[in-house]
């Protein structure tokens, strides 16, 4: 569990895209982030207030979130001073850079002088369970996908925020690092030992309320043979409700696979359905999701109008459209 | 890769049961164990010759194996003070107990000392990559099952034991401790983090002769909820050419799942071969290998000839009948 709120640290990224981790906070809990904390020669700009360290401070910030990636995965001196000071000054850091802060010898030393916490989101900070299977209550919802990264991660935070905009009782479940930074708390799913990783998730989706939602990040894909071991322990230790199907148009291979064709959204029902009774036998596809970037906005409206009548469900592109109908299909089960 | 031949430590086993990586050394790999040793009380005995650590060395054993399940999770004084000997004699050590060797301070130093290796089986000693899908020479076969310990390793130890006495070109892949215990290597695949599931079987079979035979042992189930996503890392890192379906008739439940019904080899087959094709689109489910232990064998014959009429395949018993029908079904792939 992260403090919240936070100042997102941009250091000196170079570009826009380099900082979307911060972005991705901005945009989806605007609430977590008081201001942003930028470098001389910062390329980025994320839209909040620039503050120093005392500002953000005075305006209750807890954690300084390193919203960027960084060059050559090494951290700089230039960093390593404002995140030495952030600790000194009582900020938690938080981070999920392919290097750890907890092997930064200086931080670790700083941190546990000044009584401070180190979060690196891309490992696990809890022992999971094995999963148990036994049933939960409260409704769940996962997004699946025919390749990865098609969209999942979004889909299922624009359908909680369609849903709390509505008064409904919803939550994000974050599998990766950004969703975790995001929330402030999650399972970094691709990081947990083997055995564990369905207990994991069920650990993630606890019993709830009968009328709340968990909206479960998805990762990897049932299809893509890197990854669909990870996909596999969402499905069974999620035991959702609802499936999504998620879906990216345009490739001609599975990402990262090159001569593997992508699969069709029916043969992604095929195979994820069957697979979600098991766990939860009253599991249905209520929607499809398609990331539309790489078409026009005819060719987009023209493809979900296709995919809606061969697959017989509502299919959106919630960057374009919005999550309504696909929180619609959720709230008819 | 541990070091062979072993000798075989059964400690004080209060059973027979109690020494059962013991049992499966002797049984299946006969030539890796000059002998066995028993402290005073042993309930246990595999039928090798009793030896000192200075006969078995003499006999040229390179490896004190622990083929015994230690009592409370704790490693004894009695059993201590082999161990240290042993490593003091020129022995390595390896072992597949919960409490690890490495976490013991003494048998640390001495082995550091002494210039010997320590093996703990339950833990990866390999950085494995993430899977790349790259189609691999030779062939592989990967026994599943409709739950899991409903035979698969056996089925694999089987099928190989008979392709050698045939003298053809075959190798058993351990992925549980004691399958690697028994050969000397292989991957701990249940220990394996999550993204590298699958590139850790890549890593096992890896490219071959063409008339190589690598029969992948099994684990968990693709209906198992807890260990899914292991077993479908197995499907697609392992990219088989052959499914051997495994199942035990006798169980009312998935194990460990109570309420959890056990699925029909139909519905295995169903699922099992269509993951296999993603990964090797030329996969066939080649026979079935029934685990009848609780059956006698008036019912356990009369029920391997429902299965083979129903499903269409030769269906065995490979510890009642041995594996030569399952050899015949790959050799005509």
């Amino acid at each position: 569990m992260i403090k919240t709120p936070y100042l997102l640290f941009l250091g000196d990224a170079p570009d826009q895209l380099a900082a979307k981790v911060a972005q991705g906070i901005k945009d989806w809990r605007p609430d977590n982030a008081v201001g942003q904390f930028r470098l001389e020669g910062c390329g980025a700009d994320v839209g909040l207030t620039d503050m120093t360290l005392e500002e953000a401070k005075a305006a209750g910030a807890k954690t300084l979130v390193i919203g960027v990636a960084n060059r050559g995965g090494v951290i700089s001196k230039a960093w390593k001073k404002v995140l030495v000071q952030a600790l000194e000054e009582g900020f938690d850091l938080a981070s999920g850079l392919h290097n750890l802060l907890r092997d930064e010898e200086d931080l670790v030393a700083v941190a546990k002088a000044c009584g401070q916490e180190l979060h690196d989101v891309r490992v696990p900070e809890v022992d999971y369970p094995i999963a148990n299977g036994v049933t939960r209550k409260g409704k769940r919802c996962l997004a699946v996908g025919t390749d990865c990264s098609v969209g999942k991660m979004y889909t299922a935070l624009a359908v909680d925020k369609e849903m709390k905009a509505r008064g409904m009782n919803s939550s994000f479940r974050a599998t990766g690092q950004t969703g975790i930074l995001i929330t402030g708390n999650g399972v970094p799913l691709d990081a947990v030992i083997a055995d564990f990783m369905a207990g994991s998730v069920e650990y993630l989706t606890p019993d709830n309320d009968d009328d709340h939602w968990d909206h479960i990040e998805g990762q990897g894909s049932l299809f893509h043979i890197s990854y669909s071991g990870v996909t596999m322990a969402l499905i069974h230790g999620g035991q959702p409700d609802a499936l999504i199907l998620c879906h990216e148009p345009t490739r001609d291979h599975m990402r990262g696979l090159p001569g593997r064709d992508v699969p069709t959204l029916e043969a992604l029902r095929e195979i994820a359905l069957p697979m979600a009774k098991m766990s939860n036998p009253n599991c249905q596809v209520v929607g499809i999701s398609v990331n539309t970037q790489h078409l026009s906005e005819d060719d987009a409206v023209a493809y979900l109008a296709e995919v809606e009548s061969k697959m017989g469900l509502p299919a959106v592109d919630p960057f374009r459209q919005g999550a309504a109908r696909l929180v619609d299909a959720l709230n008819a089960l």
